[in-house]
């Protein structure tokens, strides 16, 4: 049985614990929930103090040119793109998941109708577990190009995939609920085969798993060659609160747009060829760079790079792979550690055991209380969250107790204490106290 | 002729010079190129860094309920409606101002599709010369709606709200090169006569200039009656920037789309009405609720707030109406100033002399030259910007160089310093430098 005692042995063994030093963490809190909202970058304050004093307060206008303000979409475009296997100037950064989403998979839909002529290609395909907003976003798309949302069970993806209907899979890599992860290359494969185009969602995976969406430097494993994909930047990637997301493009998608002159619905300016000659006609620019549509949100946008260069240190250490590794060891040892520790409490583990199946997280079922449960774990400092279950779902799903595990900052005696405290909330009993059960307009 | 000290007397018989205060302005600058982006509230830094080390790096998750991050949107929201005549629970702050105006045109032509019936109404009117964003976004909104956006200059907007298939009018309040400001309420009243819904870009407006959309306080003056209406966070309303940008509705529609459940396209989790229950189906928020799309970026919001709070400081000294009559002095005594001292220089008035038609700036036209003048005149640390023409339009617009009065910060002194160096630039004949003349990426 692991002890403390052991993990701390492998933290002290484990050459990525320095990356630790990298952020500003509570000295009394356990973190998991880094899939939620990703923790603070030491580097953050001064370089927005830098921002807000210098940039912004003292240089004003001029840091457009003089602090390439209008560069920040494509230079933090570029080093997201090394964590998901995209070339450079394939993806930007900007607006939010949800925009984003509205922007790959309107022209998705705008490819699918150029090339069907009369097909029947009229169904956007997704899973009903999919981040809400997924699905409401891929909801309004199919409405407005006269396609129809279905959604279906993960296990069904194969087969459904066989209806000719199916013009666009768009599926979340790494499932908010469950941490299950899907083969993001045999999917990928499986739609084109069946001649359907597929979105890719990274949210829970950019920073925590690796990606390799289609790299275009000769000689690389292929990848997975994914047509569109889109992420968020407040979660593994440690970039703030409602930090901008990022959209991606496969380059045979964007240079298609560029000969044919085809614009994404949201065209603003800064998506425009020439955006300072202020002309009345739209210009999509070349490539990816038609993406972006307002003003880049300067401040949301240098915290975030102080979260994405974070990542450039952990090359030193082996980068995405030995991240991975990191974060499979961790989450591993934390169902051992509560399946053994707290066997007999009702909890069920969500999360796929096979590591290929696996995200950057753990969660448990449990019947009831699951929201007390989690309340009073907060309450000993061990943030993870709730996500309510279904009952009324085709497959109905259950309240889950949720649980990250960033590789970057979570330590394995994080691990230990974590379960420690599980097992003596259920143990107490602590979390049948009235305190616990408030609901709050946050869960 | 005004002297430099009856600048100076003016500034200190003026009671909202203490406003001034409120901001970190460089010692060396005289800055008037707040319509383009805002100076830096005082009270920024320590909020920010509030916000990143306590409520982001120690309470972290927590923070959405423990510092009301998810109340962002409408509070910020609630603070701007005071400024442009709107109603409590009316405006929500967020996204950019090109996605916002996606958002209530697409909303505008729902409407109108849905009233319309076989109507031939199909045009989306608008002025050749508005921002270039608004222009690109309408023509995209039209194009998904099978609508059509016709151009016009401003003085044929009379006539042509005459064309029975004018369904929407689409005008910025205040026009981003001259500073000619339209009567919202006069052409809003001939678009609801002519059948037209009017959807207003305040961009130039908001904390500029006194705005009147529809106050739903009993007993008030009845507005504008306007439908809808977008403008941004970054200039007069000092927000940093990037700053996120708002979007209002009138109730009368939101009341509607309630009735009706009807959602505006970008669709995402933040603007359903019970987004922690991830339910896979889209239920909109009601009111203006459903126009908040994604996860807000907290960062920007926060110090977007800062700068709308000086606004709630005017209030002890006359609020908006005491802001609007500096700003005509301020506006006023440059055109007097230049006309007198740059007299024979080329220089031509762009800005209405009449104070019902002007907004918060003024604009020069310069046949020769004048991105290089306006440049010399940076160099001496007055900063404006340059606006260029269009030799090829319809109406040939000429070179523009385009001064802002913010008046919560401009002196009478900057307004003077301002021409006296505007003066010997030309004088000097110093703009003829070959350094002056280079292009930088951002104009």
């Amino acid at each position: 049985m692991t002890t403390r005692q052991d993990c701390a042995a492998l933290d002290a063994a484990d050459p990525l614990a320095a990356l630790r030093d990298a952020f500003l963490l509570p000295d009394d809190v356990i973190y998991l929930d880094g899939n939620s909202l990703g923790v603070l970058p030491k580097s953050v304050p001064a370089r927005l103090d830098h921002v807000i004093r210098h940039e912004w307060g003292t240089d004003l206008i001029r840091s457009w040119n003089t602090a390439g303000w209008i560069d920040l979409p494509h230079r933090i475009g570029n080093k997201i793109a090394r964590l998901v296997g995209a070339g450079d100037d394939e993806l930007v950064v900007g607006d939010s998941t949800s925009v984003n989403l509205y922007k790959v998979l309107s022209a998705a839909a705008m490819l699918v109708r150029a090339d069907g002529g009369a097909s029947s290609r009229r169904v956007i395909l997704s899973e009903r577990s999919n981040f809400p907003t997924d699905l409401y976003i891929a909801d309004s798309v199919a409405k407005a190009h006269g396609f129809e949302l279905q959604l279906i069970e993960a296990d069904e993806i194969g087969t459904r995939l066989d209806d000719e209907r199916v013009a666009i899979l768009m599926l979340t890599h790494v499932n908010y609920r469950s941490g299950r992860m899907h083969d993001m290359a045999a999917i990928s494969r499986a739609a084109h085969c069946a001649g359907a185009l597929v979105v890719w969602d990274l949210c829970h995976s950019a920073g925590a798993v690796p990606v390799n969406l289609c790299p275009s430097r000769a000689g690389e494993d292929a990848g997975a060659d994914a047509d569109f994909a889109v992420g968020c930047g407040y979660k593994y990637l440690n970039g703030g609160p409602g930090a901008p997301a990022f959209a991606w493009a496969h380059p045979r998608h964007t240079a298609r747009m560029d000969r044919e002159q085809w614009r994404q619905p949201l065209s603003g300016w800064l998506g425009h060829a020439a955006p300072f000659a202020f002309t009345p006609d739209y210009q999509p620019a070349a490539g990816i760079a038609r993406f972006v549509c307002g003003t880049p949100p300067v401040l949301a946008m240098a915290a975030l790079e102080c979260g994405v260069d974070v990542f450039a240190q952990a090359d030193a250490f082996g980068g995405m792979a030995a991240l991975r590794a990191k974060s499979l060891a961790l989450t591993s040892l934390f169902i051992e550690l509560v399946e053994a520790r707290c066997a007999g409490f009702g909890l069920e583990l969500a999360t796929p055991r096979t590591h290929e199946l696996r995200g950057s997280q753990v969660s448990f079922a449990r019947a009831d209380g699951a929201y007390a449960v989690m309340q009073a774990l907060i309450g000993r400092h061990v943030i993870g969250d709730f996500r309510a279950g279904d009952p009324s779902a085709p497959v109905p799903s259950p309240d889950l107790l949720r649980f990250g595990f960033a590789p970057l900052y979570t330590r394995f005696v994080d691990v230990w204490d974590a379960a420690d405290h599980l097992r003596a909330v259920l143990e107490s009993g602590e979390w049948r106290e009235a305190r616990f059960a408030a609901r709050s307009a946050v869960t």
